[in-house]
């Protein structure tokens, strides 16, 4: 029933996130809802969204100041009559007689027969006349309607991920609300036995439950929608249970724990029958994986250590997840080392907590630099996450590389 | 009654930004909350956390193998007696037998006595026996307590903006909430009497109010909560009455419209009588600013223009709010120019519309390089809104450059 994953054991990373994305990919076909524009921030457009007008919409002075026809003030400087004041928002539709001028506001509809602007510093007003003192060409200080947009063009394509710029756009030509994906949802299962609730007070063997959460911030933040949070002991029939609520309410699940050797692998021992491929990716941490297609459901199973949930999250889930979300892709650099590697594996590709160093010179407060360097924040060591808290980069040293010093340059994905 | 800020007329960008940010710094004292983790993400810690326990908490097994005493064990191969098996979650406290072996788990604790674990690849297990094919010093494959983090250990620091990583450090302590502060309040006022709502008919001389909806997106998008959305005539009076609700309701204010050199300038006419100084900054576009104190809370007074309200927002606001916020600060870039700058007025630093080039090579999808270079969206003109949908950066043009050839370095900053 369920389609059969290619084996994981001992592939390169690469290779076994390509079969995870191709899984993922279809998710791009979503459910399509309408929402208000100022609540579409984040939200992904399902269509190319085209001005439905002119932009501006119609012919306006660019300038505070008086409209005339530039005939009237080749000979400057000249007085003429002034016949009138155009606020912005006004109609605008009395035509200018030859001869005089109006006094016009920035943005304010120019009569007919204005063609030009004179900006109030170059005149005087007195009473009911205003001397211009310069001259001006037809069109200058007019903006002309549809030279910023015309109706029909190009405003955002589908895919988009709506940022406040392109609300601004959307919102300038009028659009009160615009179709949107429905966001991918997600259901996370984490188990074992010595995993229990923050809050409580550990018995000897027990530590605390820290994937279900850590799974739910890093999908939220990635724009998927977390439909349920749930843990199972390393009972089968619980698992089974929860399985199949989780397949039945979301796009894609995620599992942690009960995939490596041990005696009591939950995980694997439920889903391996359902077709799902277990084994092992040369990389370090997150080694142990598995992928599973439930009912139609991918589900991916990490590993339980919390470093190694985390990292099998950015290296696997988090570039496509994005991808799906319409969110800009993950920033990767390539950044000299400012710490030696002692040694890494060779035959598995590592993946180093680091922390980005970025340029100080002259920057008022608030403005970043980019990074110029990357150095370790903890050795390779799974069960390190306190570190995590302190790293903003991972370091992709190759599968190849058993050692690294200071100085060399390394790829590094931004956290 | 209320602090006369200094007068912006004719001020540099750095100096005005300045006066801005010492009147917004003191919204970093703000209320403390307490939220459950999983909804703390993106949230700021008000204060540092530390650790309240031990992590690992206890002495565990780092594979899945047999745990032993490093001396059974220096003669090998050697076949001990195995006497149980640890899972993980068990409370582990039967002492190992002198010359004998104990399965453990990844995770499982190690039973007193136990001093090193053999991973289960260097063993032949055979009924009650194990084999073990290669001995092992005292410590190996062994996490003992505290080796990541010790009880009382700094984890994140007050003013940290909360990512999932942090949440994935916190929930690994075992920790169910946190102590945040409050996010910072704003509402915004648009003015003009030109302006009406996106979704209608525009009658003559009328335009879409875009940036009530553009400045509610660039706020939510920065950390700030926003309070109110509201939209004035050119009547004082109603002005009054909404600035009036604003500043009850909120940490900040910003109103857009209504500061130049116009016979209507209701934001202006209202603000200048209460202390507020008007005047223009030198800056193109954004030049004509507003800055008062209304009851001990800033107003910041944008141009109506939507690319002046939304470059003025990036260059005035967007950094501080950030900063108090506890996120991230703008990425700032020097970059190669794609497309040379024919005229830039002295005098006036410019902001440009650009896009961001990006390197190419060999990077898998989903994973972006950072810019190599930026190329200009679109002309100075500050109409140019559609503009706005289609840049990524600013490009920061300084005040006495008049031209700039293909290949100038320029400062860029991230929208």
């Amino acid at each position: 029933m369920n389609p059969r994953p290619a084996s994981v054991s001992t592939r390169p990373v690469d290779d076994y996130r390509d079969s995870i994305e191709q899984l993922l990919r279809p998710l791009a076909a979503r459910a399509v809802e309408s929402v208000l524009m100022p609540e579409a921030l984040g939200r992904q457009l399902a269509d190319d969204v085209r001005s439905p007008i002119d932009l501006p919409v119609f012919r306006n002075s660019a300038m505070d100041g008086y409209a005339v026809r530039a005939e009237s003030v080749v000979l400057a400087p000249v007085t003429l009559p002034l016949v009138g004041v155009v606020a912005a928002g006004a109609p605008g539709r009395t035509p200018l007689p030859p001869g005089s001028a109006v006094k016009v506001m920035t943005g304010a509809p120019l009569p007919p027969g204005a063609d030009c602007v004179i900006p109030v510093e170059d005149t005087h007003a007195d009473g009911d006349t205003v001397t211009v003192e310069r001259g001006r060409n037809a069109g200058e200080y007019v903006r002309e309607p549809g030279t910023d947009v015309r109706a029909g063009d190009l405003l955002a394509t589908a895919g988009t991920a709506l940022t406040p710029r392109h609300i601004a756009a959307l919102a300038a030509v009028g659009l009160p609300m615009v179709a949107v994906f429905a966001a991918v949802r997600a259901a996370v299962i984490t188990t074992g036995d010595e995993l229990v609730a923050a809050g409580t007070i550990l018995r000897p063997g027990q530590i605390y439950n820290s994937n279900g959460t850590a799974l739910a911030a890093a999908l939220a933040a990635n724009g998927v929608t977390v439909v349920s949070v749930s843990h199972s002991t390393d009972d089968p029939a619980r698992f089974r249970t929860l399985l199949s609520a989780a397949t039945s309410a979301a796009d894609v699940v995620f599992t942690s724990g009960g995939v490596s050797q041990g005696d009591f692998e939950v995980v694997k021992e439920v889903l391996e029958p359902l077709g799902g491929q277990f084994g092992s990716v040369a990389m370090q941490p997150g080694g142990p994986q598995g992928l599973t297609v439930v009912g139609g459901v991918p589900v991916l199973s990490f590993p339980g250590n919390p470093v190694s949930t985390m990292v099998s999250f950015e290296v696997f889930a988090r570039p496509i997840l994005r991808h799906l979300a319409g969110l800009a892709a993950v920033e990767t650099y390539e950044l000299p080392l400012r710490t030696a590697v002692p040694r890494s594996p060779v035959g598995k590709r590592q993946f180093l907590r680091g922390k980005l160093i970025r340029g100080q010179s002259g920057e008022p407060p608030g403005r970043l630099r980019h990074p110029i360097a990357v150095e370790v924040v903890s050795g390779p060591g799974s069960h390190l996450v306190a570190s995590m808290a302190w790293a903003d980069a991972l370091i992709d040293v190759p599968a190849e590389v058993s050692t690294l010093p200071a100085g060399a340059t390394v790829r590094v994905w931004s956290l």
